[in-house]
């Protein structure tokens, strides 16, 4: 394909939406576009279509339908849960358990509820990113109110023991949140196995619209609502119901569910060529989990070049990977995910996350080892940053 | 058109999406599917459209780019305008200012910052739902933080003196938050000259997509973010941007501006047309001000004969209405807005709104007319509520 070609590799970041999920939007816009909290015709087609998506999202997580709240996206899930809680139950405690490398909606959202009063414990990880459950047993007080710890990690992949963690918080009766953000159609998310109580899930992660996400809450946890207003979402959230969106991530939820399988064997083999490929090269190595790890994400620190660099020059090669998240890049501040591991600030600025999605071929990923291998040699013959 | 003809009086609700506004999203789903904050082209093809979307909101309220925060909608917007404020400045005072007919989203979210400690004074309205600026100068105490008035009411379209209300608070020191949701599109709106420090916009009340909206705030002043995480949006409003959902809020804003002085003058023609042709039916009479409302708004009380029972009547014959909100319908309660007018609770459960918008014509309002006359005599003729 030459000069064309583009491949993608950074699925964790955002991902295309699939046609069908697209088709399905589309009449909502125009045709079907009722207020779903109208009683007309118009708007009890779109009250359906809200109601459809529910059994989607519910079915995906082996949730019942009346614990999915729709929100506009991870983001918000995140914020709702942690905020809702601690403010719901702040007479009962303030302390808050989360992890060192949640991902910003997390961690920044439990900072700020400091300033109301709020301590806040991170646990650390060890060098592959785990918590370790016993940490978090001791971490537990009598003023602990929640605990959120992702389910698996954006940058690096790693999955945590979230059975294990859940259960912990179950006995000593503090309610836990994961954000599920990544996981979602990648790996199994099962609500009620994994003992959770509430869970973030975003659609455009997994090819569905961005804009739009969910939060499932068990049936008999009360937080409070995030956004006052209408009454929507049975008073859980508030706001005129996005139909067109809520209806994507239905159906993006719906197809993950159907391929997840699939999938997961597929981009197993093909991030497991990818990390034996780029490991190939002289002084690079992996972050994050050998095996307890995301079926698609890649993470490799490759010394003597900035991450950066590496981004941009892949990028004149149609070839779209990224430093850390999409959230912190361009802070210029090395990715505290990769610094809890206990890298350095160089090693962690010389890493790399590739993320791998339904685009990717194993054509695309030798492709991805040559080029990568000649621009780290052209880039460390040049490099002030000597070994 | 006999049996299928479709006739939708529920602008106020909600609108469908204009086709240049769709076309104008549709390359940001697929192709152009990037997150606005990666650093390789698909990300900065997508940081361009944004951007982009964010001068065309701007430039229809007369504000600059960077004043505008993108949000899920009007429902955000408002809740981060008042608890932003509210939590940026509770160390200067805890009283907060709103009127009696605001929408939920304003007077719910100040109803729950009363557990933070908040006061909260709801002015009242004159009998056409004007609130009175010494009511407002009256109200004013050294510890008021933020007053929150709306432009134009949802319910009843009556426009209120926001000038001479932000001249008071300005003249005072205290911040200035208006809920502009229905009069965006619908009657100039220039920050500038109405004096006001923030304003919620909603992109599905102007044929653009449900699911976004914006916040303008004035350049200076310093609220506290609502969504914390990734830092988007200048740290102002963390989440993947919704890229396709701001490129059609800044499509549908643009339009809206070409078109907005034509809209104004033939929605006005058929507003009157359609009071005047329903106050001919006996014991009828108009909700909200003669002259000082929105020009797509039509409020009218129908005696002895039930709101509800006529939404219906009205579906069936194909003309959608609503009573009161879409987003309070259905709860049972008289509209708080009829209620703070004076209405007693059966005058209020007897009042339709008609919402009018770029597909109705002349055609439509005769029609209108004799149905709704025709219906009206049918109900009362079996109805219990007799005169």
């Amino acid at each position: 394909m030459g000069m064309s070609r583009q491949i993608y590799l950074d699925h964790g970041a955002t991902t295309p939406i699939l046609n069908e999920v697209l088709e399905e939007m589309l009449p909502f816009f125009k045709e079907r576009f009722g207020n779903a909290s109208t009683f007309y015709k118009l708007g009890r087609e779109a009250r359906q279509a809200v109601e459809t998506a529910r059994e989607r999202v519910a079915t995906l997580i082996h949730a019942m339908p009346e614990e999915i709240v729709f929100t506009s996206g991870g983001t918000e899930s995140n914020n709702m849960a942690i905020k809702g809680t601690a403010f719901a139950m702040q007479d009962k405690g303030n302390h808050i358990i989360t992890s060192a490398i949640e991902h910003h909606a997390v961690l920044d959202t439990c900072e700020y509820l400091q300033k109301f009063g709020f301590n806040v414990t991170r646990l650390p990880v060890d060098s592959k990113g785990l918590v370790n459950p016993s940490d978090l047993e001791d971490a537990i007080r009598d003023d602990t109110i929640l605990v959120t710890i992702m389910h698996a990690n954006n940058e690096i992949g790693t999955i945590q023991p979230l059975k294990e963690l859940a259960k912990i918080c179950n006995e000593h009766e503090v309610l836990f949140h994961t954000d599920a953000v990544q996981s979602i159609g990648k790996i199994p998310v099962d609500v009620r196995d994994l003992g959770v109580d509430m869970l973030s899930i975003s659609a455009h992660k997994i090819y569905g619209p961005k804009g739009v996400g969910a939060l499932y809450i068990r049936d008999g946890v009360a937080i409070d609502p995030f956004l006052h207003g209408g009454g929507q979402e049975r008073g859980k959230r508030s706001g005129t119901e996005n139909v067109p969106g809520i209806v994507g991530l239905g159906k993006a939820a719906e197809l993950a569910k159907n391929t997840l399988e699939d999938e997961m064997k597929r981009l197993t083999e093909l991030r497991d060529m990818l990390v034996r490929g780029i490991l190939s090269i002289d002084d690079t190595f992996l972050n994050g989990h050998p095996e307890k790890r995301l079926p698609n994400n890649v993470n490799v620190g490759i010394r003597y070049v900035e991450g950066e660099a590496l981004v941009l020059a892949l990028d004149m090669k149609g070839i779209y990977v990224s430093t850390g998240s999409a959230c912190s890049s361009g802070s210029g501040m090395p990715s505290h995910v990769l610094t809890a591991l206990g890298l350095s600030p160089e090693d962690a600025r010389g890493s790399l996350r590739l993320t791998l999605g339904k685009s990717n071929t194993k054509e695309d990923i030798g492709y991805v080892i040559s080029t990568l291998s000649e621009i780290v040699a052209d880039l460390r013959a040049m490099s002030p940053l000597t070994r």
